[in-house]
């Protein structure tokens, strides 16, 4: 490496999404990212593989916390208390970004091959959780409604902390509406 | 109209089926699939719009007979019970069409422009439910809630409902999926 970079993949995240908003997701190029956050292509490509990955570098991060956080529940916790324990995980992990959550949604609203990876990223996402779920003891089709239950939740709960003027914090959402769920679903 | 056309549509659909599944469905024209069924171009556009319509079509008449059912549920009935009752509606309404069901999806899966198509269906569907649960006097979140639980199960059941071998009915798998999602989230 050269230089000192200070945080450079934040920069080159930062700049990404000024681009995307500004002119577009598919008229920005990897060189205008590097040239706004001052940097050049090639220390952007030793942080990113590329264009796309500077929005979706997250989601592995966010299901390494959930799926471990789902794992390191009690044993004899019911499924949906070990499905709560992953919700909390992926408040933590995302909690400081609800800025950058907000951006990041509006350039992956605008364009359909972004909105297309996001439902398979949360696909992805719902499936390790139904396996953790498996791997604790939870059978079918028990695992995968519980995984996709809490998928559910993280959704709505994620879409209501983005909102504008939201100024609750996303597990406390979250786990409102979880309570909320189970009330409803549970009553039936 | 010229002469007598037994079943137009049921033949066009058969036909586009056919085609899109050999042939892909970008390579398949309206006028191939007129001429696989007999019939002429004029007469395909009598019975559709285009070439997408031809799987898409039944979707407007499933979220008639969903949301019809969801208000007709007794008033005092729990969300919940609303909302089984409209996958009861939609199990009756799709029972006879599991062979015509798995081709479609075969179809959809293939074309990220027809999932994205469905998907956005499915959503749809589900505001729907929430605004008919609303019209009945449940409040948000559960109304919210409620329908993407039975989306849920609706999604499930028919994932399950239309793999190979299976015999069980739609009915049959959505209510058992129900009442296992309710103790599942209820258990909480």
């Amino acid at each position: 490496m050269g230089r000192w970079e200070p945080d450079a993949a934040g920069r080159l995240r930062a700049a990404a999404l000024e681009l995307f908003v500004e002119r577009g997701y598919e008229q920005t190029t990897v060189a205008d990212v590097a040239a706004r956050a001052g940097l050049t292509a090639r220390t952007f490509f030793r942080h990113f593989s590329d264009k796309k990955e500077v929005l979706f570098r997250g989601s592995e991060g966010l299901q390494q916390a959930m799926v471990g956080a789902l794992l390191a529940a009690p044993a004899e916790a019911p499924a949906m208390d070990a499905i709560a324990a992953a919700l909390r995980a992926a408040a933590t992990y995302l909690g400081d970004m609800r800025d950058f959550a907000r951006r990041r949604r509006e350039v992956i609203a605008a364009h359909a091959v972004l909105r297309e990876r996001e439902l398979s990223k949360l696909e992805d996402l719902s499936a390790a959780l139904a396996a953790a779920l498996r791997q604790r003891g939870t059978r079918e089709p028990d695992a995968r409604l519980a995984a996709e239950a809490g998928m559910l939740v993280f959704r709505l709960a994620f879409e209501q902390w983005v909102a504008p003027g939201e100024q609750r914090s996303l597990d406390g959402i979250a786990q409102q509406l979880l309570e909320r769920l189970g009330d409803v679903a549970g009553g039936h």
